[in-house]
């Protein structure tokens, strides 16, 4: 469509405006995949969003990719709205034949990865992602709904063509020398050496291939990265599930780790002044301490409040499905953090440090982190565990550089 | 349908008789669940069987089953008569309307427990069985197939209400004192103290489950007992599939080795000339050994010449893969030789064992070695390590019996 397609669509088809309404359309979106108009009305000031997917990529008609990825889409975010209230955006319609759906204008708040990268802070951010974490994954598991209408819900979220992405983008070419990989000269010799000549790594990332294509366990967002989530200080929305599918849980988890690692590599070059840096720096890790603290604590309270399973109650069950949840999440954490550094999907947060060798400390940094993350992964259960191996691969290539003290920091476990 | 519609459906619907045929038909069928019918034409002797399903259970219309098994069992026919021809029946039609399928007559073919209970060899039987296993569990697997047709494929196989019998028969129930489980009443206490109150046993049957629920890895058999198995002396035929779907590989392995054990317990009690008796349970368990040996080594040739995936050539991996299955095919055999005895579903193995003494140890020796399959499966990879879960089993029950001695048994696996 059109921006003027776009209007005269909103006009005919939807019943959101007013009568006298006069409606300006822009097309805001620059994604890969698909055309993202605003609509407002230029005399009530509401708008709305409407997001179409072709048969092809936005960025090229020889990239097909299927329109069913807006149905996915729709769906899942009509899920997650029922399961976890208030931390998607609401959506008014979805078009089977124009494969495309209207839904809540969010221009009042900020993509995180860009709000991060001004070094903003959200403290309520760790509550918001594990309360919508815990009711999303925990919420679709065979632990809690019926066992007929889970293998529905898997059947409609089957997703041949975005998992076929992240099977390729995510845990294939990144660990091999792939000619459709993009590594920065800087770091191609570390990569060699750490990444694609590591027999361990390349065994361990075949099982966790294995693992997402098999293992149906929850109805994960799939691609929760911070560019995925809108914010502002009160509110978290996370948008853009069109990769949604039934998958291990704590592949959701470990993307938004390995998202806020990639913000604290970032602050760590970017930031000049010392005490500013630091205090940011100790902002970020214990906002990764409370995501895991406040998953754990929060799943095993909806656990005991909507467990439906009756084998699930047998003892220490709840205490081994969490920590194979938070193994997972490691395990994703780890090739978030690789692939991002090695593969064809960069990140701004480490793409915008523009002194070359910065730069490539920093992607050392991460893919160390990444790759412990991976092979540690059965041992790495608690924030705690988490920010150590942020710290401990920092400590290997910047000297000096501050550590945590969980001692210091304060419990914002109490939420939620 | 009734014998009489039966023959009009036939000679209206299908291409497979004479036009002088002079065709009889009677139901055969004595499941809980579907009507079976044999038409022969009287001239030429040529027949085929018709198998319905009702959307009520064959033996009461208080229990509804979707009829849409009928179309799971003959699409499951055809796959895996693709990937293992000569170890299915044929199907010539398939009806969504009537749901019924009709297919090869196999009256030639004896039932395999029935066959047992006789105490007939089939020395082919584990060089079959292999074949079948192989072709169809890995060859339907992400490690072969492209995964977008294997996501469709699991789409087509999402079998609910059958996936939710074994759930319920299998994986629950007989893990608790359900009301619904039938328990020879000498074995009660037995069954109250080994299994009922053993907290470990409940924990990792609950893992099983979730794997059960979750684990797509291959597409199952899902019911793979001698029960299901039509052989002679020269050929093996795999039936009813119907509750095929996609799950771990290990379950049809461990299905197959726990009713062989089944074979084995009922000869321990029933054959009384000792020579015979020695002979047989031999046999039986250089048949146990030989499944085992024989699909690990088939699987490794498969795996060589038929892998697609990139990652799972990585070092190691096969073997791991391997191990896991093995792993699940042991944890797999534990449940199947406890629901057996505890559940609603019982073999004839041993229900027909008259001396109610005698049947006690059996059931004994079942749940022992249930049991320990279930807790030890992470031990459990060649074919001795499972004819010795059954041998220390029976040593527990019955002084004097003779053991497996492996290095006496002769190797068959240089077949196939």
């Amino acid at each position: 469509m059109t921006e003027q397609d776009v209007i005269e669509y909103v006009q005919k088809k939807l019943d959101i405006f007013e009568q006298n309404a006069e409606l300006e359309c822009r097309e805001i979106g620059d994604g890969n995949l698909n055309y993202v108009f605003r609509v407002v009305d230029q005399n009530s000031g509401q708008s709305v969003i409407i997001k179409q997917a072709g048969p092809v990529a936005r960025i090229s008609d020889a990239f097909k990719v299927s329109p069913d990825r807006n149905r996915i889409e729709s769906e899942a975010l009509k899920l997650q709205g029922e399961l976890a209230p208030g931390f998607v955006p609401k959506v008014y319609s979805y078009d089977p034949i124009m494969n495309c759906c209207v839904m809540d204008d969010l221009s009042d708040h900020e993509i995180m990865r860009t709000a991060l990268l001004k070094h903003k802070k959200f403290p309520l951010f760790a509550d918001h992602i594990t309360t919508f974490l815990v009711n999303t994954l925990l919420l679709t598991s065979d632990a809690v709904i019926d066992h007929k209408e889970k293998k529905a819900l898997v059947q409609k979220f089957t997703n041949p063509e975005l998992c076929e992405i992240t099977e390729d983008l995510v845990y294939t070419e990144p660990f091999y020398d792939c000619e459709q990989n993009d590594v920065f000269p800087e770091t191609r010799e570390f990569i060699r050496e750490e990444i694609w000549n590591d027999s361990k790594l390349a065994l361990e990332t075949a099982k966790l291939k294995f693992d997402f294509m098999t293992k149906a366990q929850s109805l994960l967002h799939g691609d929760l990265h911070t560019g995925s989530i809108f914010i502002k200080e009160d509110s978290t929305k996370i948008i853009d599930p069109e990769f949604a599918f039934y998958g291990p849980a704590g592949f959701d988890i470990g993307n938004v780790i390995a998202n806020l690692i990639f913000a604290y590599v970032n602050a760590s070059f970017t930031i000049e002044d010392q005490e500013t840096k630091e205090d940011y720096l100790q902002y970020i890790q214990q906002t990764i301490s409370d995501v895991i603290e406040l998953f754990t604590k929060k799943f095993l309270h909806a656990w005991d409040e909507n467990i439906k399973e009756r084998t699930a109650s047998a003892p220490s069950f709840k205490e081994w499905y969490l920590n194979s949840i938070l193994e997972d999440a490691s395990a994703a954490a780890g090739l978030e953090l690789c692939r991002r550094i090695i593969g064809i999907a960069h990140v701004k947060d480490i793409t915008s440090i523009e002194n070359k060798e910065s730069r490539a400390l920093a992607e050392k940094i991460c893919l160390t982190a990444g790759k412990t993350f991976i092979l540690e992964r059965a041992n790495i259960r608690t924030g705690d565990d988490f920010v150590n191996v942020l710290l401990q691969s920092v400590r290997k290539f910047i000297e000096g550089e501050k550590f945590y003290d969980s001692s210091k920091s304060h419990s914002i476990c109490t939420t939620g």
